[in-house]
């Protein structure tokens, strides 16, 4: 199965076009279980397969930031690894959120080491384009062959992203839109049965009318959703990525669904021991939110 | 010592403007180191020493491509840790090439992994900044606490590179071109005693004529250029990177030393098995022919 009818489906059949964010800081890990595992890598092991645990019947997408697993050195990586293997094994969707970005023979190696069957096979990970197509190609030939996806950096959910994002051209496009249109041609070869194909694209929840512009502008674009929740953007904005049947889009949530024990509405209620069973009322509330928001039916909570 | 006088002092120091760049593929690999490693990651590393060894005395700088590290998975990422601390124990400036970018705390990760003084502690670090200044400031912030520094992609040597960097915006000017003007505002508050700061750019030596207005447009930032020898860059070529008195620039060739036993120079001449003498060549063959280039004096060849 290629990956846009592996992401659409694990989707409509959740319900839930939710990404569970995985970007762990030992600071989110409660003492339990950093005195448990007796090292930051191990910490953050047991920190994610609580939450996979937790989350996997009602999440149908793990998106992991590489950064968070990378800082903590070799032993982060070999974490990393088995955390996306947890993930995989629990019917979750894996997204490796590592922005790479080369040429030719070192993008070929990226993608051979992110989206083949070897150390890492995520189903999909997020590319930067800005050194143009002979930076992409070596992504989609690894889409074709291993049935992967890619997600490309068009307009990201941080506050500057305008200083070169939303440069205007001398043709009155934006550099994003530019981006946009690149990427759609870059999924041509790669369409599934719902009529998305696997080179999605990465539009950030803060910015909700640039959303709208960028769901009509890539049509075949499955969207991934940065920025809901503690960067700001909320259930309204986001929906603005999903197409007229709340189809096409996954919004991610991290710190909100990791730390939601010390949320505003969950404060007081759930300890920081308690973090996993804090992560499932919001992400179920997230759920809820979200399917309020693009016209499709809620879940119970519980 | 800042990173911008590091490298300005050890390229002087060597007269070599020359970064070393260890992609190691396994089938650069001769066999014998192959069969003493036992295995792909191990070969890597001893291939690497053999490299660094050999060259350490004449060429000042080395450049990792985290790409062909991160393709053979932890193990992978342990030999490019272990490589990095050999080619710093033997004195040489030591550049991570990952291409690296995000936002606020994910960036600040990237930074802590690779400019702080933990697990794998580059001198500088290459970024792409697509995403803007809030995802360069914690790099920059990093560059100011450990006296590190960072290349910012601005005009990369590949044929398509022209895609979204050469698009030309509204009041005239290209993409790259804004690109360097916001590097040199990253320059500020991080200028060494040579003019020069510890915010580079990333600039092709396939387009010296984008390369000499670069030089011109990023007076202070010390340049970073691939793509001499294999990706078509000459001696003449990459001289327009440099200042007028032959500094600001150090030239990166990956494949043109650790290959060049088969290149059409030195074919015939030496095995394989003798890959490191060929390097040691070439070697002293790419530095006269920069020297010559940018005026300054020969060294002898061996």
């Amino acid at each position: 199965m290629i990956f846009a009818d592996l992401i659409y489906e694990k989707i409509e059949k959740s319900g839930n076009p939710t990404a569970l964010g995985l970007d762990p800081r030992v600071e989110y890990i409660p003492d339990s279980i950093r005195e448990k595992a007796g090292n930051d890598a191990d910490s953050v092991l047991l920190f994610n397969e609580r939450l996979i645990d937790i989350l996997s019947d009602i999440i149908p997408v793990v998106k992991f930031q590489s950064a968070y697993y990378e800082l903590l050195g070799p032993a982060g990586i070999a974490v990393l690894q088995k955390s996306m293997a947890y993930a995989k094994g629990r019917g979750m969707v894996v997204i490796l959120d590592a922005k790479r970005n080369d040429i030719g023979s070192t993008a070929a190696a990226y993608a051979g080491a992110y989206l083949s069957d070897g150390h890492f096979a995520a189903d999909a990970l997020t590319v930067n384009a800005y050194l143009g197509s002979d930076g992409v190609r070596p992504f989609i030939d690894a889409c074709k062959c291993y049935g992967k996806g890619i997600f490309i950096l068009v307009k990201t959910s941080n506050p500057s992203s305008h200083e070169i994002q939303d440069l205007k051209l001398s043709d009155g496009m934006t550099v994003f839109e530019k981006m946009a249109e690149m990427v759609n041609g870059w999924g041509d070869g790669l369409v599934g049965s719902h009529g998305y194909n696997s080179v999605g694209a990465v539009a950030g929840a803060t910015y909700p009318d640039e959303l709208k512009r960028l769901r009509n502008a890539m049509p075949a674009s499955f969207l991934l959703v940065p920025g809901y929740g503690t960067q700001g953007g909320g259930a309204a904005d986001v929906a603005n990525g999903f197409d007229e049947n709340g189809n096409g889009a996954v919004v991610n949530s991290s710190r909100g669904i990791m730390c939601a024990w010390e949320s505003d509405r969950l404060k007081g209620i759930f300890s920081h021991e308690r973090f996993a069973e804090a992560a499932r009322d919001e992400a179920i509330h997230m759920k809820n939110a979200l399917s309020a928001a693009i016209g499709k039916e809620n879940i119970k909570g519980e």
